[in-house]
């Protein structure tokens, strides 16, 4: 397959996105990559590797798109940037899929914008891989789509079904409502309304709502819920494991006896941390387009990319788009667009 | 000053209750506690302790709800209930505040049903202390009212700061609105609007908008937010910390050598475990009703209802209904009422 890297995107790129794709070009032999951005910056670059140049190709694009710009703005003033080219690659057919460890809020714009919605699909969603006590699940919309009707959350369900049915082979995935109580009834307006809905959909394995609480015991595989509050959740989730962290680190360099201990501990806290890092599962995801873009974290380092890529590299090999307007076309029967 | 306490609600109750009950009356000399619920049960825990029994008196009430009860049927079937009574006695003014650990869905209909909204509260909120890095915030509504207009969430920032103000003696606090971006305009249709009203509000100190990983680093003191957000917020903490906690324990037990380690550093990893666990902060409070009422962890052990009996008498002490009212008045001269 051929992946499209926004070589320019993330806090740590042009270093770590070049190098983070020269691992996934060693891991995966048939993948090829388009390297986006500034051509002497990319090759500066690649001087640091051996490599076939036969699996490589650069596409000069003389504007980036900042961390900090503001993303509607930035995305329609930098028409040249990696970003915007990095989409048009996949718009074109030039690649069949795109990863970007560039401006979230950019990148949710551009990727609309360049890529359009699959028809039928009411509004795309961001989708990403959570760890929790048991394994992994998926979670969606995590920012797409700020304020949500009940219709946009039953479409979810689809979605990320689909998605781990592709992505990791899983037969109905169990699919939980993110909300305030586990009984039905309980909730807000739009909650309440969508419960009804994914209770009749015959097509997801419906489990019923999911607290705060119980989201990360392992029973559920997708976490269906609107942008504003996976948003929240997900980075609620993150500012938690940050600080019990750096108390935890506190709390050892009080004594030396803590030290020693902690020294001693060090390689399971190590693959702790590994287990709720989320540069291991290949970023999110944006679903419901016509067409693949993938989203690293921000500050992704190589392994970040890596796995964005791979996952990238997969999901074209599944051909993941095809396979989720067939999902859609199928789920439509029942549905009402609101289109 | 007089608190009431519903000995029979929350998990560990009587047990419990009574147990925390006991080390209040041992804390706070000018405490005086009316336990209710069965009479005969009560009695008998009360065997366990010496105790001044001019400090204690016995209401009886003869119906418990459980923590599986539909809680509006609940609270208008169990008229008879300790929870019912509880708050009853807060009304007839025969005690200062009360305290329940008891079903959390009860005790929002009861509270408000009993004791009533202060005039020109538009909604009543949940407010809880929550640990941050630095020590901690306040946040609300975590659960009170699911769907929130913009003008609620502006009358929680006022209720919030008078609180801090009371119970810490805080000057000003940093007001942060909960949302999915720190930049103004961002977020779903609610958060943009209230914005624009805390940004106005001359009564409080309002920072911005606050992030979810952002919300634990310290320099907000009142987190604002809808009901449905706030308990989302908060119930993905405690899952994530719980997760975190278990996952570190299941690391270390996978070898002889980490769990030596652990031996060393367990005095360091209790203290972090206090600083998350909710007992600590005495519960949540009801805010914007004409009366005190406090609620305590539903599995709060005796440190947990101790601490919300010492919070219910503080508010007490410091006459919190009275001064709230007068908190609201001033904000309704530049306030529309929707009542």
């Amino acid at each position: 397959m051929k992946v499209a890297l926004d070589a320019m995107g993330g806090d740590k790129a042009p270093f770590e996105t070049i190098k983070g794709a020269m691992k996934a070009l060693e891991e995966i032999e048939t993948l090829h990559l388009v390297f986006v951005g500034k051509k002497e910056s990319i090759e500066e670059e690649l001087k640091r590797y051996k490599y076939d140049s036969s699996r490589i190709e650069i596409v000069d694009a003389r504007e980036v798109i900042e961390m900090t710009d503001e993303p509607v703005t930035a995305v329609k003033a930098k028409k040249d940037s990696s970003m915007n080219r990095t989409l048009e690659l996949v718009k074109d057919g030039v690649v069949d899929a795109s990863v970007s460890a560039g401006n979230t809020g950019a990148l949710i714009t551009a990727s609309q914008l360049k890529l359009k919605r699959i028809k039928g699909v009411l509004r795309p969603a961001i989708a990403t891989m959570f760890p929790n006590k048991k394994d992994k699940m998926l979670i969606l919309d995590v920012g797409a789509t700020a304020d949500c009707k009940p219709e946009f959350l039953n479409q979810y369900a689809i979605m990320g079904s689909k998605y781990l049915e592709i992505l990791l082979g899983m037969k109905n995935p169990a699919v939980g409502l993110l909300n305030i109580g586990t009984e039905e009834g309980k909730g807000n307006e739009i909650t309440r309304e969508a419960y009804n809905l994914l209770k009749a959909n015959k097509g997801i394995n419906f489990v019923g709502n999911v607290e705060g609480t119980e989201v990360m015991n392992g029973k559920i595989d997708v976490v269906v819920t609107d942008g504003f509050t996976g948003n929240m959740v997900l980075k609620t989730a993150e500012g938690v494991a940050k600080v019990i962290v750096s108390s935890l680190k506190e709390e050892i360099n009080k004594s030396f006896i803590y030290k020693l201990g902690a020294l001693l501990v060090k390689p399971a806290i190590k693959r702790l941390g590994k287990k709720v890092d989320s540069s291991e599962y290949g970023g999110a995801m944006f679903l419901g387009l016509n067409g693949l873009s993938i989203k690293a974290h921000g500050n992704s380092d190589s392994n970040g990319i890596k796995n964005a890529i791979k996952v990238a590299n997969k999901f074209a090999e599944m051909n993941f788009v095809e396979e989720l307007k067939n999902a859609i076309d199928m789920g439509d029967s029942d549905e009402k667009n609101l289109d």
